[in-house]
């Protein structure tokens, strides 16, 4: 990113809202993106001058065409760059002197395709910022504004978009224009489209921070491939989300998508956890795949926000009724329930056949006026958040009559969202095109509208969520773990020992059961003469990771003969391996009994910094993998979300009757982990595993803990070890 | 049912091969159902005469219309009844006067109405069994043979189907006129169509049967709401799956779905796990919309199964071959290795910039010769066991050359499937219609390919499994449990004490850990002198149904001093109850230590029967649900797939380096849970939990288990009562 420009949205006016443009490139060649480019333009009508720039050419599409740019008598706002990649950065060049402000460089053969086309995106780049310029690419198809007083398609995809509220954003090109026709069909308007290519200097950020300002712009789509800057992208989203929703389709899910992903952008994408625990936090709404976007930006654009779960589905037809019931409580919605007096109002004028409950199937005789009715009824019930209306099209009945009272109906209020599922015919007859341009979104199968409630519904959780606060706590020893992580580095090793990580932890208030080491027998009977039975024995070495594979670990010693016993099995396992562990040394402690195993942990991420991590602990941590991720620095919210999202968390509520675990004791852990990652960068990796969790919050601690940090800086260590 | 018929599937041919229709109810009046009808016979060319039949006119559609069945000359093989209900049951008397053979009735109002309508269906139901006719119906939209032969388009659904090799049932005719619909827009072909209605005479097993021997149809679609009999289902689609993929939507997945569906249909739908058992028995795929449905039917009806996972994806723009590899990897399918001979002779013609791995990128400027060569090349690789072809239209190029070349490298090949994703443009030179057309199934969005390529994979596996075996094991002794769940009948109990429980299972040979009970704590004591420390004490009481939730059971007392404390505990816990439990026994075992906790058990579903259990135990089982459910009887393939498919099979195959548990004694058990079932119907519920698994084989028993049966039949009771 060349120029910041976070904190100026209005430098990208000149590219979203110019008054005059140059297309550099411009063709007569029909077919040819330099021809189509200018074709878009002026067909689109765009409100203010457009002058091709073309040394072979005087006229294209009988418009006068110029030489050079610098030919140009008027002043020029915008440029599009459409020359081959060789002219491309002498075209910037003259774009700077001619006093240009904003580029779009649809030219590509750049950072994409390495070698010295990344030497050439970063001459680019200098030129921009010598002469104070923005600029869209290179590498993409173009932007458009639809708002009339711009009437902007700065595109060379073959449709035009219809006028909406739809800010959408694309990071690879091709899709973006497949998406812009599909959005045609279903007259799904958009206010602005950005194909953001290389995004050497705009960056998506700077485009989502840009429709946060945009009146017109009432939803974000974006298609990410990657992240430019994650942290920036979660402080703006954050704020965003609660006037704007944000949808995102990000690719590169799986790792073998992602490895796809960095091969084409030329980005190192992060691995999915981050991402999930970015949207989370910040109240992206993800969606898996375009045509999920689809569904949901359809509803968004067009519809209000439904206050809860509740959902009525009016069917003239049994069997999308059931389907229609199921993919609602698929995705976590309820049916809703009618009061007595909805029944009773419906049964005054539907037939005596029909099914009363929800769904409430009205059979194939429904006519206009049952929908109507119906659907104002229902509506009217305050037991219904939002409703989805079924119509299968029986052939004596007019389908766009139909939709008219459906359309007649939903605007009988304007709090809950009316979605229709009209099934089969999708003709000029089938009443699809009326509901969709009155703002119904109109899907052809249930599980769609189900879906596009569902995330609304979230949405509304989303919009009205406290604000979460990072905590602070002051009764921590930042000077106590600095001490130990010096110590480290100088020793030239990366992994603490477990009395260090022991330290650094009470250094921060994370409780781990008192502990001593033994060099004999005897000691190891003395430390009972203080504790109590029953004790355990675990062996530390450098050479073990895991101590429980290595029989490293005796537990639960009641007595004195049982622990004579202990200490020469222990031994002796070690002095079976092969090859014999031989430097090691023995540890005691009293045993923890009961409680619930969890493991709270760091991880480092190169997109998203480091991930903080809570889950359900032993062996079924990697069995089941029921955890949760969150970026670090974490929220009181966070810590909360992670926890109470965990599938066992009923495990941790308490099963039977028995006592749950004091919860906010393992919150208030994983906050102050967070906080002790955030005052040591250093620290690479660690974990509590198990983090034994009890009703009684005195009694939760870390049973087991690991941690690494980065080595120390070369010089740094060199200085050290002369003094 | 009425006619069983599954026997003899050509009691069927009257209606599917009819070679004279009459039409009673046939109607002039345009948009009506009996004019509908009557068109759609005469417009799809139906190769036979057809006689409309209505007393108040003389010519319907240009034909001469008769006033009753009886005036008709010729003879009728096939009636379709359209008249209102009233009066149905004489229509279908007169057929039977008539000599007709089969009957499609379309009339509505009978058993899914209630009332007299239950009534009105029984009585059809008793006039074809009179006169020996089959029937379609009632409530039902009509049935359909593209077959050339016949041309038959009986139904009223308002558009055409294409000739093709899908036979398609519906038990829901506003869904399956829509499917219909849907079908055609996508260049689908049926052979066959069935709205299958009430069900009252020829069933969905029925028609499946007789498609299994219709050598037009090659894949059965089903849209289910319900099953007739599902025990005939299992063993009909276990045969035909070896032949013929059978791709099913169940709908009422849910429970509100069910709700639904039971109200609709008045037939009482099985709880979702039985449905999901049956399917994965049987190896019928399973959809959850119908829109995966026609993902699947297009692939299936037009392309090679695949004989492995690996997918090659071809495609000219990154971001939809980052989606389609994300989807890719989601279903479970694989990135193919393309070779190195692939790949070099890639290199001879597309361009440097282009990707290598896969997907396979040829970047926006691929051409026809490009997509012609490349996919050639994938195909032959051997390495590849699909293509996923993925074509975003740039502005320059020609979509139907593009089209054309991937039909031509398709067919360099029959044994892989080739599927293809053209995104964007959905119009007249979108090269989709000339895709569809020559067999290619085409796709807006890469994950439908994926999903599928994941069936297709998915059904190679179940036509090359193994056929499983139902196992008797002769070590048992039925005797043994017959005298105990006498008994317990005697007594007027349903649950049988854990002395009983034990014993049964002693009978199958499904071992429990010896046990004593105990009156006093020197009975304790003494037990002890015969076995080892540790032991267990547990209460056992008919007022106690989860011992552990009471205090009722005292584990790992490995000495006498622990013994005395841990049984005067127990009391204590037992009279600290509120009430204080007073009726109850203590009993007394060796501990079992170690193991792995399982579940297994058996629950009675009504309209499965009994469902084998089998999942990961403790807690567990409660909060993660890891079970696994197979309707009874077992084979010893079941018992196989029901472990292996637990997602914490890894936990019993052993990890970090630790043993297994022995599969075969768990799989095992299962079947000889499965013949007890068998022996004994008088068995209405049980479970072990938790079923202990070792390494070693000796070892594993069940520690808990629970059993109930039916009470006695009055008469039997009382029979033995006054014995």
């Amino acid at each position: 990113m060349v120029n910041k420009g976070s904190e100026d949205a209005s430098t990208l006016d000149p590219i979203f809202r110019p008054r005059s443009i140059a297309v550099i490139g411009a063709s007569r060649k029909k077919g040819s993106i330099g021809r189509n480019i200018l074709h878009n333009l002026i067909e689109f009508e765009f409100n203010g001058p457009v002058f091709p720039i073309n040394p072979q050419a005087n006229v294209i599409h009988s418009i006068k065409c110029y030489p050079s740019l610098q030919d140009v008598p008027d002043e020029v706002d915008l440029a599009i760059i459409v020359v081959p990649k060789s002219l491309a950065n002498k075209a910037v060049e003259d774009c700077g002197k001619k006093g240009v402000k904003g580029i779009i460089m649809i030219t590509a053969g750049f950072k994409e395709v390495g070698g010295d086309g990344l030497e050439r995106e970063r001459e680019i780049g200098k030129i921009l910022k010598k002469y104070q310029m923005r600029m869209v690419g290179p590498n993409c198809m173009g932007v458009i504004n639809t708002h009339p007083d711009f009437n902007l398609d700065a595109t060379f995809a073959p449709s035009f978009p219809a006028v909406g509220n739809i800010g959408f954003l694309s990071q690879s090109g091709a899709l973006g224009a497949a998406i812009l026709e599909h959005a045609n069909e279903l007259n799904l308007g958009i206010s602005q489209f950005v194909s953001v290519g290389n995004k050497l200097d705009i960056s998506g950020n700077d485009i989502v921070h840009y429709w946060a300002q945009d009146e017109q712009t009432k939803v974000i789509l974006l298609y990410l491939e990657s992240f430019g800057n994650p942290r920036v992208f979660t402080q703006l989203a954050r704020e965003i989300v609660k006037k704007k929703p944000i949808i995102c389709v990000k690719s590169g899910r799986t790792r073998a998508g992602a490895k796809a992903a960095s091969s084409h952008t030329g980005a190192l994408a992060g691995m999915d956890v981050g991402t999930h625990a970015l949207f989370e936090q910040c109240g992206v709404l993800r969606v898996n795949t375009v045509e999920e976007l689809f569904d949901l930006a359809q509803a968004f654009s067009r519809q209000p926000i439904p206050k809860g779960k509740r959902v009525a589905i009016l069917t003239n037809a049994g069997g999308p009724g059931i389907m229609a019931t199921d993919a609602t409580v698929s995705v976590g919605l309820e049916m809703a329930k009618f009061s007595k007096d909805t029944v009773s109002k419906l049964r005054e004028f539907l037939s005596t056949e029909a099914s009363f409950s929800n769904p409430l199937d009205m059979i194939a005789s429904a006519n206009e006026e049952g929908y109507f009715k119906s659907l104002k009824i229902l509506l009217a019930d305050e037991g219904v958040d939002a409703a989805i209306v079924i119509f299968v099209h029986p052939v004596y009945i007019d389908a766009i009559g139909i939709a008219s009272s459906i359309i007649k109906a939903s605007k009988t209020q304007k709090k809950k969202p009316v979605l229709c599922v009209f099934m089969g015919r999708k003709n000029e007859a089938s009443g699809i095109e009326e509901l969709q341009k009155a703002g119904l979104p109109t899907y052809l199968y249930p599980e769609s509208a189900a879906i596009a409630i569902a995330a609304m519904e979230k949405y509304h959780k989303i919009k009205t969520r406290k604000k979460g606060k990072v905590v602070t706590f002051k009764d921590v020893s930042p000077e106590t773990a600095e001490k130990i992580f010096k110590k480290v580095q100088r020793d030239g090793r990366e992994m603490l020992t477990d009395l260090e990580v022991n330290r650094v932890l009470a250094a921060y208030n994370i409780p781990m059961p008192p502990f001593t080491l033994v060099k004999s027998l005897e000691d190891a009977v003395r430390f009972t003469e203080q504790k109590n039975y029953p004790v355990v024995l675990k062996v530390i070495s450098p050479d073990v990771v895991h101590k429980s594979d290595v029989g490293g670990v005796i537990v639960d010693l009641r007595d004195e003969a049982e622990l004579v016993r202990g200490y020469m099995k222990l031994r002796e396992n070690l002095a079976k391996l092969d090859p014999p562990l031989e430097d090691y040394e023995i540890l005691i402690q009293e045993m923890v009994k009961g409680g619930k195993e969890l493991i709270l942990g760091m991880t480092y991420d190169p997109s998203f910094g480091p991930l903080i991590m809570c889950g359900l602990g032993g062996i079924y941590v990697e069995i089941l993998k029921d955890v949760n991720f969150r970026i670090h620095p974490i929220t009181d919210l966070d810590a909360k979300e992670m926890l109470e999202n965990l599938k066992g968390i009923k495990l941790l509520k308490g099963v039977r009757g028995e006592k749950g675990v004091d919860l906010k004791a393992v919150m208030e852990t994983l906050q102050r982990l967070s906080q002790l990652i955030g005052d040591f960068p250093v620290i690479k990796e660690m974990d509590m595993n198990p983090f034994m969790a009890f009703a009684d919050r005195k009694k939760c601690m870390a049973l087991d803990a690991r941690m690494s940090i980065q080595p120390a800086e070369i010089e740094e260590l060199t200085g050290k070890g002369t003094s």
